[in-house]
């Protein structure tokens, strides 16, 4: 965007561009942005911001090419690029490839199908990375195919992202039933629709789920989007929608080797309103202990998101096969499975965990390489 | 504690403790929280919450020594421990070994001295790892002496609490100057009080900076209490410390193998209103992107706190030597450290984390144990 006019004001400089917007830009944000100011190795910043005046003073400001030249009362001269005050007006966030808008969806995902992408490519090409990437982070879910039969065949995929994120069950973990389980997973009983450790302060970000034997009876995967399920109950019932946002619930996971409890709400909000997490696993959640008095209408509000959790209306179904990968971010789509019956066959995932910032840190890096 | 007498009323039971006070139990809460709904191998909630009525109806409770006997009109009895009553009430949460108040310090702690602590108990006593953890939790800042001559020997203290956090730095990292620097610990300068990687979602825990070698002229560390600023900036300005509590400011860390951004506050606030967190770190700090109406009183604001890192009333220095190694509460604590001379002898620190959530379920654990 090019510069139509630079007006110096008393405490602003006012850059109208070549579509007649204007953007005021306080003295002080020109003087701490001025390009002197940055290590010439890291890039961070070396400015003594505490060593500039209250309010510097801008004598002039004159346009050279893509320079802007300015001249503050103290004598400092900044040239600062027109594409750095472009990309920086105030009230306005810098482009960032890492804000992928969700794409919501409920059952009728189950139709269109969900995305699928192959291994080998995703290994090695990074437009296939970015492919799949953009689709996981946009619909919250994606199945990669054609995997090697190896255990460690999904974390490699999940390592094209970043380093794993560690959790009280390791760095991995398999999903097979076995004796004196510490957890429902390592049991071969249904699995109702939930996320991953809610107890943790942040639960882990995208889930893999790598699939070695899928061959007994039953075991099939339910997933669900729990935005979409929380976007819908705004709608139909705003005061249960609201006490799932504003009222913390304990939950806790404990054994012999760690306790980790939190108080969180079931919905978190981000800045503009948007929905950006969802807790919900009935069995780590602990003991309610709000008052008395909103207790009851918690309840009902719990039990209507709850209820959304059970409607096929929301619920996307599928039969994982050996040499297939779910992939799901795990602070917003639900997964459950099946009961299975372990006498008819051998089942066995291989999962991993990486979380929302090397993942979104993957994606900005693939933008600015592509 | 014992209970006087129990009322059934419509949708409540209440008991009337041994000193008097009332707790209304709902009787949502009552069903839901019935012993019998729970694995009998991981304790984990069985309970299917919605196979109840939206207002079951509780129609006797009678005390058997400390068995509560609750009857319903379903037919369903519940045998409730009078204990879980009484650490359950409505309103109360439960005692939490992990909840440890913040004992706010400024540079008067530097007089009394920052707690010492022994390495080889640490190692090998419960006893000793609690007491050190408690002034770690309690202070934000302790120090650790003693240690072996080898570089993993700091790292076997912090793995006594649980495991590292990694990050796009690794496991654990070397403070020492370092050719092609992708960040400004790495050189030699001067680096101001600051917390670490305020641009990741969660930025590290506990942080363990191991000393191996300190001959350097210069090099000394300097520590602050963050919490301590900041409830005293509450105090003096209001309004500046709403702004860094609400205002998102940008953070950014961008080399060739990460770009890791967030927006948030410089501040953030616990539901009760304390402050639980600072980011703080003005050479990762990015471009302020707030609207310009608010711009020059955030400005003046965040001068305000940054004035504070600058003021000796709130430092404790100390210059690190060989076999001792500071921990600190990352997200409390800012740490910086003079400049060095590099050429007047080596300067090694070793470095790693571990998060609030491994410290403070070892915490718990450690209590229960205790």
């Amino acid at each position: 965007m090019t510069v139509q006019s630079l007006t110096v004001r008393s405490t602003t400089l006012d850059v109208m561009w070549a579509d007649g917007a204007i953007s005021q830009f306080p003295t002080i944000w020109l003087r701490d942005n001025c390009p002197s100011g940055l290590h010439p190795e890291t890039q961070e910043r070396m400015l003594d911001l505490l060593a500039l005046e209250d309010e510097p003073e801008l004598i002039s400001a004159e346009i050279n090419e893509n320079i802007v030249d300015l001249k503050y009362d103290d004598g400092h001269i900044s040239y600062m690029p027109v594409a750095l005050l472009s990309t920086h007006r105030p009230g306005q966030r810098e482009f960032d490839a890492g804000d992928v808008p969700a794409n919501l969806w409920r059952g009728d995902l189950g139709k269109v199908g969900v995305p699928r992408h192959t291994a080998a490519p995703v290994l090695s090409e990074d437009s296939a990375l970015n492919a799949w990437m953009m689709d996981t982070a946009s619909l919250g879910l994606a199945i990669v195919e054609n995997l090697d039969d190896r255990v460690e065949a999904g974390v490699e995929i999940a390592q094209r992202i970043g380093f794993l994120r560690q959790t009280n069950f390791g760095t991995t973990f398999e999903v097979i039933n076995k004796p004196d389980p510490n957890n429902l997973a390592y049991t071969s009983v249904a699995l109702p629709l939930h996320t991953d450790l809610p107890n943790q302060e942040v639960p882990p970000g995208y889930q893999f789920l790598h699939c070695l034997a899928n061959e007994a009876t039953g075991g099939g995967s339910l997933f669900a989007d729990g935005f979409a399920m929380a976007e819908d109950l705004r709608l139909e019932d705003p005061e249960a929608f609201r006490l799932l946002c504003e009222v913390s619930i304990p939950f806790r996971f404990h054994d012999g080797d760690a306790d980790i409890r939190v108080h969180r709400p079931v919905i978190t909000l981000g800045a503009g309103g948007e929905v950006i997490e969802i807790r919900y696993n009935a069995h780590l959640a602990g003991i309610f202990d709000m008052p008395t008095e909103i207790m009851p209408a918690y309840y009902r509000a719990y039990r209507a998101y709850m209820a959304k959790t059970r409607d096929a209306k929301y619920r996307v179904e599928l039969k994982l096969k050996a040499g297939e990968m779910v992939v799901f971010d795990n602070r917003r789509v639900l997964h459950g499975r099946d009961s299975f019956d372990p006498s008819t066959g051998f089942r066995h995932l291989h999962g991993c965990y990486v979380d929302r910032g090397e993942f979104f840190s993957r994606l900005r890096l693939l933008a600015s390489n592509g």
